[in-house]
């Protein structure tokens, strides 16, 4: 700290004396962590906005922030499920009044204030089973490989958590795709274990090659023992969509290296583009049938957040694990028993998102209406994106073929990466910043995320109500073409 | 493992191979964690309620699991947070609409389902702020210094992790108590920091005496760096209030040997004994005055789970930072970011807690007469647990002050203890298992929390309604004269 001598001194002037928790003295891999979703671009629009000035934050995939509105049917039953008085109101469909009910007896003294079973609610693990064999085509799922969480975050640190061991160079490393979501290097950071960075091919459209994955992996055992491959998909913040076969390539790569596999696919219903389709992991392992299918093992995460109902709010998530060790599976519940249990209110959301209405159910022609109307105007945003920002100079954006997010390249001029170097920031902050000053528009820049060396990128949500979305897009490159003006 | 060779023999056979994540391959941190209070005897106790036998959950402190009603203004303002839709119904009061638009206007896209800023909904905070100043007389409280987190546990971890740091003989040292809360002693193995005990007083009505705090930093400096000292007050599970002299005793004791103070006051609303008040750290330690006031770094925790209001599920809880070095405080907010924020649905509702309906409210009388009858009821359940226990032969049980939970002594029989050693279980955990085994009654023995060799006690929360409690309790002492008649 430059200012600490000034700092000592005054603070002896004060009799003041040295605080027992200094920056110099806390935990160091505490410090390591960077998370720029939430970094310094947004801290600087928090204050942006207490000056009252207009802030369009792009930078979260915050779907009601941006004015979606939540499903009718979710936030009935939930409503039911908090008041319970409510169920002899005669203004709340049957079918929403019979979920409340049968989320209520699954819950402690019939009420959502009780905690849950530190795995979460049975039936609701039940239900999320359920989900899962309809989603992976009658492949079977075990409640009791289903551990509810708050949020999907919660639970990649738990999985991450008990994989970490080791010192020196037999510290367990993880392979992390780049760019990634900072999630995974935030907590491998503050775990202390490596990251193993592989790189997507931006030329085409982020795809995963396995030459790549050996090259990452290959480098990494020099220098720690690496135990486990992360995959998001569909990407984030690339917004690729994998095919078939390049989950079976991957599956195969992590069997033959023996790498525990942790499959990020929270965005599992946000599939736009024509042609792509999400396979999920689960099923592609168990289809690929032995050696694979009864060893590889596997945690696949997913999320309330996302998808159509964007309820980010209220931290509901998911793990469901394949082919874990009995006695390692004990552990983790021991593990999430410490924190006691995830949110219930978070619980109950989860158990209608897993098990929404039945065609024959009333709430259902409107559940589906809203469903659709969220998915079709996410994927109008997707391609609205792609094709603004590709006909911008400067400006190339790989097909937002999934998820939530437009990750484009942009040029930058030498005189602006050499202004950002004086400045001490890295040059897509630089423009990050200086956008956000000048447009009030915030994104996050692609060094939070890892990008190869020498290109420049930045993450913008197509969250923003379409008209908005289009403005804000135009804005946006119209701010590129003046600063490569302003810098040329 | 015992059966590893005979394993991996079977997966030969079966062409299968050794997992990539083992129990002794997993990270040795998480191995050592231990969490009695939902421990092998409550999975037990599931085993058994999966057989349709009847279970009494008297292990944790879940007021509404035991049958406690939620309080009728903070679920009418939260159903009305939920679902909007209602604040046109007639069937809500005016104040419980008015506290939901209020909170509603201070989220994302007004709704629950938005993310919170990392440190929580800056409304609430200000709220929080002002239930602090008031509770403390009117010493002033800063918003900036309040964090929301998941519970009160989410910030006692995030608060350790700050702490922990070194190596050998400089790795951090926390000082907790004995008994103590299992939360402390896990989050501190996971954490690799050297847990400090300090034994609370059981003769004294499990009163902390500064001299033993001397003696328990004493002989840790010979292996560890003491940074920290946890206090519990109300005591958890020793259920003692601390007289205003001692809190002034362990403030000194900190400031003098330089320890940062974490005060787990979650059970600050929960005091039942003629002549106990609670006193916060905060308060004690501004009245104090200079040099403690202006340095002595503190962070006080606080829950929407205890109290009166009981509600666990929501996950609601805050932490007040005092005297935290501003770049230390950063580092704090950052790593909370990583996990998004915390619930709103909890955040929600824990400013219904800090800001109840003024007297002049339409809810006020109703909010009052349920929360004082709440409290009442808790307070002769206390007295009752006392009673009970100490006019059975051979249990010894100090005054519940306050919490939620007596803690009381019982002689276990020499045979007892030598038959529990056969079967490798510690005598107290012999004892609790067979009262289950036998009675249905789930408590958590001593051992899991922490207490002076050759002793033995349980946790038993005193939540049950008053006439089951009474019998809960005959029953109890009924089958501890049977053991130990059995064993004699």
């Amino acid at each position: 700290m430059a200012s600490s001598t000034g700092d000592r001194s005054q603070a002896v002037r004060h009799g003041l004396r040295a605080k027992v928790l200094t920056l110099d003295g806390m935990n160091p891999r505490v410090r390591r962590v960077e998370y720029a979703v939430r970094g310094p671009i947004v801290q600087r629009a928090l204050e942006l906005e207490q000056e009252l000035r207009q802030v369009i934050r792009a930078n979260i995939g915050d779907a009601q922030a941006m004015g979606q509105r939540p499903i009718t049917f979710l936030r009935q039953v939930l409503a039911l499920c908090v008041n319970p008085d409510l169920l002899s109101s005669p203004n709340f469909p049957d079918d929403a009044k019979k979920r409340a009910e049968r989320i209520l007896q699954a819950c402690g003294g019939h009420s959502l204030g009780a905690y849950s079973v530190s795995s979460g609610i049975q039936l609701i693990r039940e239900d999320v089973a359920r989900y899962i064999e309809r989603r992976d085509g009658g492949i079977p799922a075990d409640p009791n490989n289903v551990f509810l969480s708050t949020g999907a975050s919660d639970a990649i640190v738990t999985v991450l958590k008990l994989l970490v061991a080791g010192e020196g160079h037999t510290r367990t490393g993880v392979l992390i795709p780049i760019p990634q979501y900072p999630l995974y290097s935030a907590t491998l950071a503050e775990l202390g274990a490596v990251q193993v960075d592989y790189y997507l091919d931006e030329e085409r459209a982020w795809a995963l090659d396995v030459a790549e994955l050996h090259r990452a992996l290959g480098q990494a055992r020099d220098h720690c023992r690496p135990r486990a491959l992360c995959v998001i998909n569909p990407g984030n913040p690339t917004g690729q969509v994998q095919t078939r076969e390049c989950i079976e390539a991957v599956i195969r790569f992590a069997f033959e290296e023996r790498l525990f596999l942790l499959a990020d696919e929270v965005y599992q219903d946000n599939v736009y583009a024509a042609g792509s389709q999400f396979h999920s992991f689960k099923k592609v392992l168990m289809e690929m049938g032995p050696p694979y299918a009864g060893q590889q093992e596997l945690a696949s995460f997913h999320s309330t957040s996302k998808g159509y109902m964007g309820e980010c709010g209220f931290r509901g998530g998911y793990v469901e694990v394949v082919n874990m060790d009995a006695a390692v599976q004990q552990q983790m519940l021991k593990l999430m028993s410490v924190r006691l249990c995830p949110p219930v209110p978070g619980q109950a959301l989860l158990d209608l998102v897993v098990s929404p209405p039945a065609p024959t159910d009333p709430s259902f022609a409107q559940f589906q209406a809203e469903k659709q109307a969220v998915l079709a105007e996410l994927a109008a945003k997707a391609k609205l994106t792609e094709q603004v920002f590709n006909e911008a100079p400067g400006i190339s954006c790989n097909p937002v073929q999934g998820a939530m997010y437009s990750f484009p390249r942009v040029q930058l001029p030498p005189r602006a990466v050499e202004r950002a170097q004086e400045l001490g920031l890295a040059p897509d902050m630089f423009f990050c910043l200086r956008l956000l000053e000048e447009t009030g528009i915030c994104v996050v820049p692609g060094s939070g995320f890892g990008q190869r060396e020498g290109t420049y990128h930045f993450r913008m949500t197509i969250l923003p109500p379409l008209e908005k979305l289009r403005l804000l897009l135009e804005k946006l490159s119209r701010f590129h073409a003046k600063f490569t003006l302003e810098y040329s």
